[in-house]
């Protein structure tokens, strides 16, 4: 396919050394030859593809120079989109690299969508959609692990596996409409029910076998949403500075205006934990009350970890029972701090409280305990699993949810061949598992979907 | 001159498209061939120079590949640097660009300080000081003027400059010098004292040109450091938005760990404005009393530029009129605001107050007179002069502190050939102004030196 020429900032944004403006599309090179002059006044579209080319940035029309470049010249179709690719890669700095985009912009590439160069990649068959937004995972990743699932999905493992439960479906629909159009060709095997069965429930338990993965590979690429609660001077603001120290904090997101803290991801063996609400515990150390009995039992809702605080030198109170009772049903551990002090605390009734639940005990004061603690984070969620590199994780919220309709549709199917139903009302169900595993590598989505999707990307992506 | 391969990451930290790990050094090509993979099993070191490669990094141990990369190789003297460079250009995002820089250490490079890179283009004389220092310039710029003189002083104007004037100087010098050892040559043109006067008076003039660029240079580079006071509700928070929201904020200075802001830049025509404590103006509106008088003097003191907020609607108080006096003898405009109200305020008091500063009336409600406001600052400190581009500017406190020695050397000298000193002796003077003219573009400089100036750079550059 042929678009128009797109153009924007690829590298983040700030003091740097290097920044990239990129460039894709039919008119790149033309654009940069107009706009960049080297010593030896070379003409770009008589280069040789993935070159490389010194030289400066001019205003044309005043001969004015803009920047001191290095120019890579890529040709289509093998470049990122496709496309003619040119990369500027110029100083660092938000004047030069904005004053460079302009003069790009001045002289006929488009400013491109968040997500324009990957989606091209897309339209131009050269990634499938899961392979795109494996791309955006990548750019997103909190630890190793996280990485390493998105690598094997850019590299098109969970489109190799999707597409071979396609292939199967197809196989098993042509089958059938031959045996429907066609009865009299008895050289054609006949698609029976019981063979019917046979691939369908193979479809269904890879799908389900994918599944399994999801929610690990969920909480690798999203990372592991966690609170920390306890009543006050337990040592919640303690326990969050030791997890942050200990572990290289990651990523910590600031929204965009009020300079709140929210988040903060800290990597605790390979497993992105997700702080929420840390501003909360530094500044009030008690996140429950500050944020209201509501608030706080729908942030308790949303995570998949709970860190229950309490005081090795102080009984039970009402308020931790209540706290047990708040988080009955979900994920927690139990931290019991300040063992340096003196033992109050009813430890059986605290094992009964915490049912199967672990319970770590610590003395943040003197850094002991937050070894057990971090183990008993790490084998709560990867009990070993996670070792064994070879697994295809689903970790993206979409794929997971079609790959729950495409179960749906196909138990359907299953359940119908079973109950022995006219075969052309079984080939509508399989038909639409057929469809909805299409949508994963996006053979068969609707085009809006595919424009919101890669709206999320990253501009200059 | 040969040194260790060295690999930092070169483009700002965060979540980008691209990010790229740039190694330099005579192992550069064959630490990249260890780890790098591509389709055809390419062998980078016979690839020819400034070429782009599509592959992948592995782990060459076991095989596991780190990243999907497009390698850009560059075979000295033709860099940066002058050696063999080595773009690692990855997706971008955190955890990928720190794992490919990691991967890369482990193989043999050592991480480069920061402006490392730059260094070495320096010490292989590819660059001088004066044009490693306007790579940092450049990267730094806050507005498109401040882009031009770094451009100008990167292209070598300077050093030009500077060059012509040194070469002037070792001339008088060595025809002193033959005069002295050779008296019985009288077929060389004796250097007489009229004729040292003549060359020194010149070396000045050119010296002190420099010099009367260097406050609108430095402004240029570091900003107009501008403070913004007045009573409490005369309107300083509105005038600081709309400050930011006219003009593009540049640059948001958040200091590493307390993020609280500290500064923030605007661009007014050209006039790159740092706006001093803004956060405390944002949160108490009233930067004065907020930090204390003692501390407020400070700020006043080492202001370039002090907007004094009046209320329009108000009568003239004892506090408006010390405000005044704390500002006595500064660069200040007078800005009376609330001109949608009522006047009360007495307007030839204001302009008694004002002296021979200028007075401009506004009505932030309503979004007048923020357009004089700008004119009135643009003209205040670029008076027209700063439009003629052919100017060569000096904008960094390094070379301004040693042109005023250089300007004092030669006057010493100058006023020793006046008093008919001996030869011999001005002959120090002459000698010493060469030397610090030198320490400019870095031909007569410290290694010590070298090594503190490059250390402010940025990591990767």
């Amino acid at each position: 396919m042929e678009f128009d020429t797109i153009t924007a900032i690829s590298t983040p944004m700030g003091e740097g050394a290097i920044a990239i403006v990129r460039l894709s599309g039919s008119e790149a090179i033309s654009i940069a030859d107009q706009i960049f002059r080297s010593p030896g006044n070379k003409n770009l579209s008589s280069q040789v593809s993935h070159t490389i080319h010194y030289g400066h940035l001019i205003e044309p029309e005043s001969g004015e120079v803009v920047e001191e470049v290095m120019l890579s010249l890529m040709k289509g179709p093998k470049t990122f989109t496709r496309e003619d690719v040119v990369e500027i890669n110029c100083h660092g700095g938000i004047i030069t690299v904005n004053r460079v985009l302009q003069l790009v912009l001045r002289h006929g590439a488009r400013l491109a969508e968040p997500g324009e160069f990957t989606k091209r990649a897309f339209l131009n068959g050269r990634i499938d959609l899961s392979q795109a937004e494996a791309v955006m995972d990548l750019i997103r990743a909190k630890t190793d692990r996280a990485m390493n699932v998105a690598l094997g999905q850019m590299d098109g493992k969970l489109s190799r596996l999707i597409a071979s439960l396609r292939q199967a479906l197809l196989e098993t629909l042509a089958q059938v409409e031959v045996n429907i159009d066609y009865p009299e060709y008895d050289d054609v095997e006949e698609m029976t029910l019981p063979m019917i069965i046979e691939k369908s429930s193979w479809v269904k338990q890879e799908i389900e076998g994918l599944l399994r993965t999801s929610s690990q590979g969920k909480i690798l690429r999203e990372g592991l949403s966690t609170v920390i609660i306890g009543r006050p001077n337990v040592g919640k603001s303690s326990l969050l500075n030791s997890l942050v120290q200990e572990n290289k904090a990651i990523v910590t997101d600031v929204a965009g205006t009020t300079r709140d803290i929210i988040e903060e991801y800290v990597n605790v063996r390979g497993v992105p934990l997700k702080l929420v609400d840390t501003a909360g515990i530094r500044e009030t150390e008690d996140i429950v009350e500050r944020i209201g009995v509501e608030r706080s039992r729908q942030v308790l809702k949303q995570a998949d970890l709970i860190l229950l605080v309490l005081n090795h030198s102080d009984e039970l109170t009402p308020e931790d029972v209540r706290l047990f009772e708040a988080i009955e049903g979900m994920d927690f551990i139990v931290v019991i701090n300040k063992t340096d002090l003196e033992k109050k605390i009813d430890s059986q009734h605290v094992e009964e409280l915490a049912g199967n639940r672990k319970i770590v005990t610590t003395s943040l004061l003197q850094e002991e305990g937050v070894d057990q603690l971090e183990e008993a984070i790490a084998s709560l969620f990867f009990e070993g699993s996670l070792e064994s590199g070879d697994l295809t994780y689903v970790s993206n919220a979409r794929h997971i949810a079609l790959l729950h309709q495409a179960k749906q549709t196909i138990e359907d199917a299953i359940d119908a061949a079973h109950a022995a139903v006219p075969i052309d009302m079984i080939q509508i169900d399989v038909t639409r598992t057929w469809e909805i595993l299409g949508e994963i590598t996006g053979d068969t989505v609707e085009e809006s979907l595919i424009d919101q999707l890669f709206s999320q990307f990253c501009l200059g992506k």
